[in-house]
């Protein structure tokens, strides 16, 4: 008898969010219906703000990760489309606010609606959209769902806040970052992965699952986001490159090129994240430092860190075509970078 | 036999709000704690600003009404602790947004958060305090609660949005501007007040006389701050005479002395306001059009007008201490400009 050996073609194909876009279609429709419904207003210029980013491409990803959290166990309700619409507009909101908060004038190759209308608008139309994600949560009648997704607003902010304090120092550690991106962008991963099971009455033990791979597939997203924002292009990105380092942001493979580097390239970090020097030659010279250091592979390898975990978080579940594309969106994550 | 003749001494004496600060006093001293509890952080940055505005000598009005309006259905339990609180939070979050969307220095006489932690730490100290508020209402666990709070959230973003669209356009009606403080300010007046008769188990009805109380002393109070900013001195405010007129916010006193002006009084506001010509001596010319055309008296008449309507809304409810002191508290606010 021969023995079978695994091809492991898997391994060599790229990894695709299309298995879970496929199986969350025909509810995402509802959710994007939804999206336009609760995003509308009598006063004209809330749906203006609020569809200028609405509409602007983001790929929805933590409103899928509830739809399909929720659809893996079993869920034939509509509490899940109110529950993935309502975090896509706690997002929506976060984005406004950034926006405001980093001065940003582009985010996904549109302008910013802050330098359309103005940073009121933006302050002000995230705040209704906070409102709105919050009546369709009560809407939906779960108290543990809301005391998910409540706490995910405090952490967010909390988190953001953090970020503002150690912004431009550049003693801020790995621990000090992770603690950052775990509030301001894990947080929302794990609130929308977990109200899944909770919608669909999942046990405590469904709850911790998803629970943690929400939180490690948004600590992996993020890492990656970082990497991009230094290594990807400018017509990939709709971001230039150097955003982050522009802003005088501190992100992992900064801190890393910094911890690793002589005194001389921390000084030259000093100068350029906590002094401002960081104009055109300066974020070439930072970019070689980062390379020369390992500072982009490296926060790669940490992002494959978490998505291990991510991945390990649900092996427990039955199989489902849901689990393999919840799993297979962890790889496609990572892979944004490659 | 001698006709008792009611000597009406109440009319003669000054409206106070010390009946209902006695009243809740041992409450507010519980609601005192939870705000500086719930505002609190490892992240340094957040009761910083948080407690610079919260230590800043507002009369937490609103909390006081939720624990009044709780109290006078005889509840004994902490729901209404958690509710006020989250509705000073609330309110809270507002002014740190409003400051960032007025461009104001100054509030109650203290320098604004804003001016000393930036814009960026009053937005997200903000979205945190918000998000706070709706972790403690949704630890009383009430959705009819969750469901009125959730709402004001929404509608008081509209109502600022709507008053952003509006802003230096002098065609701006009466039912225009009463339709932007009914969302800003009276929805929030409204909320305080209906949570109590629900999280004490209240019927129905007690629900909408206290909800047309606050919303009608809301709307008396903000028409009595519209006349203060024009008419109130530097010292009592805290606030500048004619902060509205520079940033060009249209208010009744402007509408009514606007509309009843001659056409050369209209092309005088439209330069004021629309043109942003608010210096000095146009302040002056603005206010003596003002009192000409009656802008202030008449303003005060309207609030009057609805404190009659929020007066009676309580008066089929059963003579109480409480009731008595939410009485007196609407002609304490109006009072407020005499």
């Amino acid at each position: 008898m021969g023995v079978v050996i695994p091809l492991e073609d898997n391994k060599n194909k790229q990894a695709s969010v299309k298995p879970l876009v496929d199986l969350t279609l025909s509810d995402m429709e509802r959710v994007n219906q939804l999206i336009l419904s609760k995003a509308g207003s009598d006063v004209q210029m809330i749906p203006e703000v609020a569809n200028h980013l609405i509409s602007s491409g983001g790929k929805r990803l933590r409103p899928m990760l509830t739809l399909a959290a929720a659809s893996m166990f079993g869920y034939e309700g509509d509490g899940h489309i109110k529950l993935a619409t309502s975090v896509e507009f706690m997002h929506t909101a976060t984005l406004l606010h950034d926006d405001v908060v980093d001065e940003s004038d582009l985010r996904r190759g549109k302008s910013t609606a802050r330098t359309i209308w103005g940073n009121q608008a933006s302050v002000l139309v995230g705040d209704f959209l906070l409102g709105q994600a919050f009546r369709m949560m009560v809407d939906v009648g779960s108290i543990d769902a809301l005391d998910v997704l409540s706490t995910a607003a405090s952490v967010i902010a909390e988190g953001e806040v953090l970020q503002l304090s150690v912004a431009k120092n550049m003693e801020t550690t790995e621990d000090d970052y992770l603690q950052i991106i775990r509030a301001k962008t894990a947080a929302l991963f794990a609130a929308a992965s977990e109200v899944g099971p909770i919608v669909a009455g999942g046990s405590k033990a469904d709850r911790n699952a998803l629970k943690s791979y929400g939180t490690n597939l948004g600590l992996a997203f993020q890492l990656v986001d970082d990497v991009l924002d230094y290594g990807g292009t400018s017509s990939d990105l709709g971001k230039n490159v150097g955003d982050d380092f522009r802003e005088g942001k501190i992100t992992l493979p900064v801190i890393l090129s910094y911890r690793r580097g002589t005194p001389q390239d921390r000084a030259f970090w000093r100068e350029a994240i906590e002094g401002g020097a960081s104009d055109a030659a300066n974020l070439e010279k930072a970019l070689g430092l980062i390379r020369r250091y390992g500072g982009l592979t490296d926060t790669i390898a940490r992002a494959k860190h978490y998505g291990t975990i991510a991945r390990d978080a649900l092996a427990p579940l039955p199989a489902s075509p849901w689990k393999s594309a919840l799993v297979e969106v962890i790889d496609f994550c990572i892979d944004r970078v490659s």
